[in-house]
């Protein structure tokens, strides 16, 4: 049944309806779909799973159209019967927002894939919004371009969930956001109406600049225009090392400000360079850092600092050393942070081979001035090499009885620092805390926490989880940043959203009125129902 | 008296008002005030003023509030008693953006024009929204920073105008649209209500790119945050000539792709390089539309190919060669473009001594291969000189009794040429039309059009007038251009926007309803009255 708005109709009319649009085998009421399509990859998702409710919300009905027209005849159907629809892209979000609160439709876009059309002369293209993120990069491979797009989550995310949660890739500092990358975007609102948000540098409010990062809640993307970029001829990175975080800091803030256009330009905080710079050649850097949790937990990657002040609370085995630790993270937090770790800041470009040489040159001059140490091409290489490992492996963490999860926040340099200290510090009794910073630009960066804490018992993991984000929000908030830089909000972040957007939550009621006058369009997500209402 | 939305107050009662907030010397209704503030540089408003109609809308009140607070209190003040508001900066707005079509009160914001405060680390300003543009700058450059954005209008224009319009600067290939550049705007809306925008790069949708570009409709920009850079340490600038303008506009395109980030690229189509590769030294040119006609239908400026061909149409003195000319302006347009005149590119780079060079080099190898040859430097140097010219000197031509006016409208790469037809061939029969390309990205780029036209009879004037610019936006909607640039819309643009934004209107209607639910805020503006209402 669909339990939510609708009372006057079955599923058994819902599915045949919605059958008509796209056929009998594009639409499902079993079990497996059902239970599959009940989460994303929202953390507190898993620790419910893991506690035995496998499927909170599950949806009433999942259908996979496989075009525009489609979308919008399913979009009229369900407007016209009061029936909550969940966009769908991969599934790949860390916030809920694709978690079916209030049971209804998950519309799946993975068929609309089509690149439509590269436009060489203006370097654009036009593609389906439900296109793999891995794919279109490999179709534009194809022809010698790059959409310059790499977020963790590229081999399990779609163009339409970036575009919908304003993403930013690994490579955010030369190519920008996604939100950066889009001129023009095609919308299905709730009726069934075709939006085309309009033309670049538009006269006028930019519509463009308001479907981006609405995460469903006033449409379903169907396509959309990107820049795209030639690929580069040559690709460098190297790691440097630093005694001191904020020298680090301070060398990241003069490399953006130089008009250098570094790639990627990613600086670990000291507990998450122990792991980053532990043993296994002196030099590996895994990009998951559920995975560096497990591996200095098991000893076997600090450095041997590490290891001699942290030894002491971990036992042999993995598993009991995971517990040991997280039992008590305000502990184990302090003794890392006072270790006399470096810092570790992987520096990167990319473009015709005598530029990258001279940007490196340059970038050298800055590093070696703010007070860097080269650490050669080994930690840049093998931080390519793990890039996207953080998205879609699952953790060892959970068989553990952890629960690991992660926060991305943003501010401009003066706040930088402060913000680190405030988030740690607040975190500190409730998880082990480590950070890196990454996606810099002239005024500032993000900071990306990993939080890692142990869960015993399922009810208690939940309540620890929540104050551990209450308090992580608080502190960003306190420190002047905002709380979302490119993971979106979904449900873990909707109620700090009030204090973000303050008075324009009424315009955000105001439009949502007009677009979704039933409120059909993924409900409960982005902001608390009922924000603004008058 | 306030002839428009209400009735029941008394000029003097809204003057006592308004004086109880701003004190009585920062509010006035004395008629050559009230005459002054009847128009901006809408040229369709000169018309009116050449044809004896001096103050068409005349302002019922003007009030220069001091600060925040004070815009709240009238804004307040005014919402509670219907009384239209227009915000105004400078006046140099060439769209009718300010003019009082309803009357009411106009807010005068230049007291607001302090910096508030300099983050040399985010390298971010605060700064208030009424300062003049080129002060502005003054007081970054004294402290070694530039904000990069050099409208021809800069020593007429205000921030607020910028942002309100979003203004693109002369240099904005390098420093992008003043829409790029703000992170946070501070608004007081309709009801007196403060809003700030949002910090940079949020979830959800993006506020502060609402509020650029809504042209005092939806309140009050006080103060804005904005992204600052340090003084180049070199610039350089030089001129290009092309035979072809199709093969001039592909070098500007293979600039722009190839990574490189000129300060400017702009170039003139034959008819406007005709002017400016004129005599005087040979490479002069000035930037002012107006004075290169001027002076061209006086003949000394046309090159001797041109004026071979032109001659004949033109008398000897300078008011009847412009009347002569104006007069069968489809003629002059034909035979100037069957002028063998090549086009002028010029190409300007800053920043470090040794990248200016080195980014010369790389452009002139691209410049070189597209069928550029070089011209020296005389003419970027001359555009230097005269880059201002244009906005805030008033016309010979006038006098003359003839009237211009600009268009700015852009599109892609592989619609720019298309554009350039278009409008040009549908303006053709009522101006003589000369243009340039300029505001180029990897993408594409805009084309600012001139049209110049002759006014015996003010009637006719304006009849010929409106049809030119239906004509020209017609052309532009038709080869998929987007319509406004950086001039905004104003009056002039306002019935083309409802093609432009469709379904959107509704949107722009909610959040008006919400901003202004009792529509004071410069009404008749951006969009045509009741546009998207229900």
């Amino acid at each position: 049944m669909l339990r939510s708005y609708m009372a006057d109709y079955s599923t058994e009319q819902i599915i045949k309806g919605l059958a008509t649009i796209v056929g009998k085998d594009h639409v499902s009421i079993s079990n497996p779909d059902r239970v599959a399509y009940s989460a994303d990859f929202w953390p507190k998702a898993q620790i419910w799973k893991l506690g035995g409710d496998v499927a909170r919300f599950k949806p009433d009905v999942i259908v996979w159209p496989e075009d525009e027209d489609q979308v919008s005849r399913i979009l009229k159907f369900c407007h016209e019967r009061r029936v909550p629809v969940i966009p769908y892209g991969a599934g790949s979000g860390v916030c809920g927002g694709t978690i079916p609160i209030h049971g209804g439709v998950i519309v799946d876009v993975k068929r609309l894939n089509r690149m439509r059309a590269i436009d060489f002369r203006s370097a654009t293209v036009m593609v389906d919004a439900g296109i793999n993120g891995q794919l279109l990069e490999d179709r534009l491979n194809a022809h010698g371009l790059t959409l310059g797009h790499f977020p963790s989550s590229i081999m399990c995310s779609t163009l339409g969930g970036w575009l919908a949660c304003r993403s930013a890739g690994q490579f955010s500092s030369r190519y920008g956001k996604i939100e950066d990358m889009v001129l023009d975007l095609r919308v299905v609102t709730a009726d069934g109406s075709v939006v085309d948000t309009g033309k670049r540098s538009p006269g006028a409010p930019d519509w463009t600049q308001l479907i981006v990062g609405s995460e469903g809640t006033l449409g379903i993307i169907t396509s959309a225009q990107l820049r795209v970029h030639p690929l580069p001829e040559e690709q460098r990175f190297r790691g440097w090392r630093f005694k001191q975080l904020p020298d680090a800091l301070a060398a990241m803030r003069r490399i953006m400000q130089s008009g250098l256009t570094p790639n990627v330009l990613r600086l670990y905080d000291p507990f998450d360079s122990a792991l980053a710079l532990g043993k296994k050649g002196g030099d590996e850097v895994t990009e998951s850092p559920i995975d560096r949790v497990a591996a200095t937990l098991n000893l076997g990657s600090l450095t041997d600092a590490g290891r001699s002040f942290v030894a002491p609370l971990i036992k042999r085995t993995k598993e009991r050393a995971i517990a040991g630790a997280l039992s008590a993270p305000s502990v184990v937090n302090k003794l890392i942070h006072a270790m006399p770790t470096s810092c570790l800041l992987i520096v990167g470009f990319e473009g015709a081979a005598t530029s990258v040489e001279e940007d490196l040159w340059r970038a050298t001059e800055i590093l070696t001035a703010s007070g860097g140490q080269d650490a050669g091409a080994a930690p840049g290489e093998n931080w390519l090499k793990s890039r996207y490992n953080v998205s879609f492996k699952q953790s060892p963490m959970y068989a553990a009885g952890a629960f690991v999860d992660t926060m991305e926040v943003a501010t401009t340099w003066d706040r930088i620092y402060g913000l680190f200290e405030e988030v740690r510090d607040a975190v500190s009794p409730h998880a082990l805390v480590m950070a890196h910073f990454s996606h810099a630009y002239r005024d500032g960066c993000s900071i990306y926490f990993t939080f890692a804490a142990f869960r015993r018992d399922p009810a208690k993991a939940e309540l620890l989880y929540d104050k551990m984000w209450t308090s992580a929000l608080d502190a960003a908030h306190s420190a002047g940043a905002t709380i979302s830089h490119h993971h979106g909000v979904g449900i873990s972040k909707k109620h700090a959203m009030a204090h973000e957007h303050g008075e324009m939550l009424r315009v955000w009621r105001a439009i949502k009125d007009v677009l979704d006058p039933h409120g059909i369009m993924n409900p409960g997500k982005l902001f608390p129902d009922g924000a603004g209402a008058r």
